[in-house]
């Protein structure tokens, strides 16, 4: 669907909307045009959604009937993928530290294909699943990404090496290596070097170990989008070929039809695109002690400090924006009436302050957001808001959860 | 009951906890405690519970019980408070930034007292609830609160002034005055200043104005502990004292079956020491090239970096730690098969990094723990764990909800 169509549709339910309750308008006809896009320039890698970026269940759905597998954080996770009738070589337990009663459920539900990072979970997974299929997970040196993942997760080549060596002993089934570069990398070459990286490991483990790896998981990382400048597509593109160039150099096997699979975790390269973001201003305040001059810089006339109360906050959908992960930039506004797509300094603009609606001052946007002067009615538009945004959601002060209406 | 009986019976709960799933221990006999000591210190100050702080449904029958009143931030609590047949003149909507379903949802169950603080409020409510029971919100220069509302809510005396103004050309009923120090306030003349200042607003809305305020609102700031030094009981006093005698010499007629009511918004105050939090080690990672002594400090022994991966987090129940509001500083640990009382620099102890469970790096207990070394397996207790935990909980990464055992 168009840009224009998207807004007018947009601006028919804000009309409808008389409470002015938010809302997400989901459009799911993109995940086939998403999928479409991954098989033509990835099509020996197989993507496995990141469950935790967005778990609505018809989304989820959706992605089912396109045989894509799941990568999964929990048990509450792999219960989705296993309600779905996945197969199980299609679902990753790709959490490298893992609750008892998780691992049980994995067991008592036939997964087994899962990563570690240490030797506490070898001890634990021989214990629940002594016929797990290991998969070790590399820490990636990560320039370039958003946000990064290098400190929590994942071990260097010396201590993978130490750690195969204790799966060795206890006769673990140590299928391949993973690793994960961040959200929303915006430099491959990264996943050039961490490829060479699980070469090295391959190696390792063939020469040292015996061990006969079939498995690679590159992770998460890809956008389909570039949230710098989100009309380019190239991002994905030039991420898919260092891949390719980095596979044929280091893994010629895993061409199509080859001995070795190659996995993704994508999570924002499906979800984000998929939801745009509809919030009411609820309340404002013009502090009229600030009254005076400021600025006069780029179109953006500061005479006295706005603040905006919004029908979502950081406890609700928005947390994302405090992680850095997702820019809360506005891409519209519904004001006088109707819809306004907002032009990079096009507007006259204010620097304002917007709040979310609970009691705490933690519930805001960070920084300070540039708006035109609206009303208590008025509406704000993100766009690309499917990520992260109502996967995070608690109801904290009694506010419920937001509704979505679907595109046809 | 005592500290003693209560890590006895957080043993035998440990004990019998196989999968290591984390739980809060509840004691709802304190709420009567809690409740006895207010009435004693400060008879002339009805507790409206602060809901947001915690929702447990339990503990908010307990409350209702005594009859305490509730503070509400959103159609969601109100309905809470309702569904509790709390008469309604025990029930304030407190929220400045009230979204239009929920003033409806007020208008709809007989919710008339509210606050406010902008002049887009006022139109608002004049337009949903005309005969609204309006409340004044003044802002307070807060010096001594762990947790900041000054920038969000609140207005200076000259803006209220002019919203009053408002108020009376639209024939709204403003009935008093209301603030709010902040979370955790160590500073009790914040509240002397601020009812002088309620003062100032008294008058001028009697004189100027001819309203005949009957109520004011001292919000939040009180703790039933004083977290800096938990064994010390006298901050709740100290400032009792201070609003006592502020009330005595601007607000006479605060006197116990005097003309004006005197509502408060403990949230903290009864929620905090009511429960005690229990987490179980999932994992743990030693990086070895880190391997070196880093300092011998007053029992810190730093010679490697260990970082412990526990079953609750940033997105589930320690949220609160993040915000400053509540320290994570362990009270207990359970290893090497029994309870463990941590006591100031008795043990050796290390400097870890403690994360959340799940996937993402934000999920981290803030700086680095100090912790004796533990193994996977092993348990983390945390007192005072009550207010601000359990109610901003998500279900991110298909995590659940913690369950709570009760004690009796």
């Amino acid at each position: 669907m168009s840009t224009l169509s998207k807004y007018n549709l947009i601006e028919n339910l804000i009309e409808q909307e008389e409470d002015g309750e938010s809302f997400f308008l989901g459009d799911l006809s993109q995940i086939q045009q998403l999928y479409n896009q991954w098989m033509e320039i990835l099509p020996q890698v197989e993507p496995f959604y990141a469950i935790e970026s967005n778990p609505n269940p018809q989304l989820l759905d959706h992605l089912s009937r396109l045989n894509i597998g799941f990568c999964c954080a929990s048990a509450g996770e792999l219960a989705l993928a296993t309600d779905l009738e996945t197969p199980r070589e299609k679902i990753l337990y790709s959490n490298t530290c893992k609750g008892v009663s998780h691992l049980k459920y994995a067991r008592d539900n036939g997964i087994r294909m899962m990563t570690f990072d240490n030797e506490s979970e070898i001890f634990k997974i021989k214990q629940i699943i002594p016929d797990a299929e290991m998969i070790i997970r590399l820490s990636v040196e990560e320039f370039g990404s958003t946000y990064s993942l290098k400190e929590k997760f994942g071990v260097t080549l010396k201590d993978a090496k130490k750690l195969l060596q204790v799966c060795k002993n206890l006769a673990m089934n140590v299928i391949g290596v993973s690793f994960n570069v961040g959200s929303n990398c915006r430099n491959p070459d990264v996943f050039y070097d961490a490829l060479r990286n699980c070469k090295s490991i391959f190696v390792y483990a063939r020469d040292e170990l015996d061990f006969n790896f079939s498995v690679i998981d590159i992770g998460g990382g890809f956008s389909s989008i570039d949230r710098e400048s989100p009309t380019s597509p190239l991002l994905f593109e030039a991420t898919a070929n260092t891949i390719k160039d980095a596979l044929d150099e280091f893994f010629p096997e895993a061409s199509i039809g080859g001995s070795l699979r190659v996995l993704a975790a994508p999570g924002h390269y499906f979800s984000e695109t998929l939801f745009t973001l509809a919030v009411n201003i609820i309340s404002k305040k013009v502090l009229s002690h600030d009254l005076q001059v400021i600025s006069i810089d780029e179109n953006i006339l500061q005479v006295e400090k706005i603040m905006y109360y919004i029908n979502e906050g950081f406890y609700s959908v928005l947390r994302c924006c405090k992680s850095g992960l997702i820019k809360c930039k506005p891409s519209a506004i519904y004001t006088d009436g109707k819809i306004h797509i907002l032009h990079d300094s096009l507007e006259l603009v204010y620097k304002s302050i917007v709040w979310g609606p609970s009691y705490s001052e933690i519930d805001r946007l960070p920084g300070e957001i540039e708006l035109p002067n609206l009303q208590v009615g008025d509406w704000i538009v993100f766009e690309n808001f499917g990520a992260y945004t109502m996967s995070g959601a608690s109801n904290f002060s009694g506010f419920s959860t937001t509704k979505i209406h679907w595109m046809n």
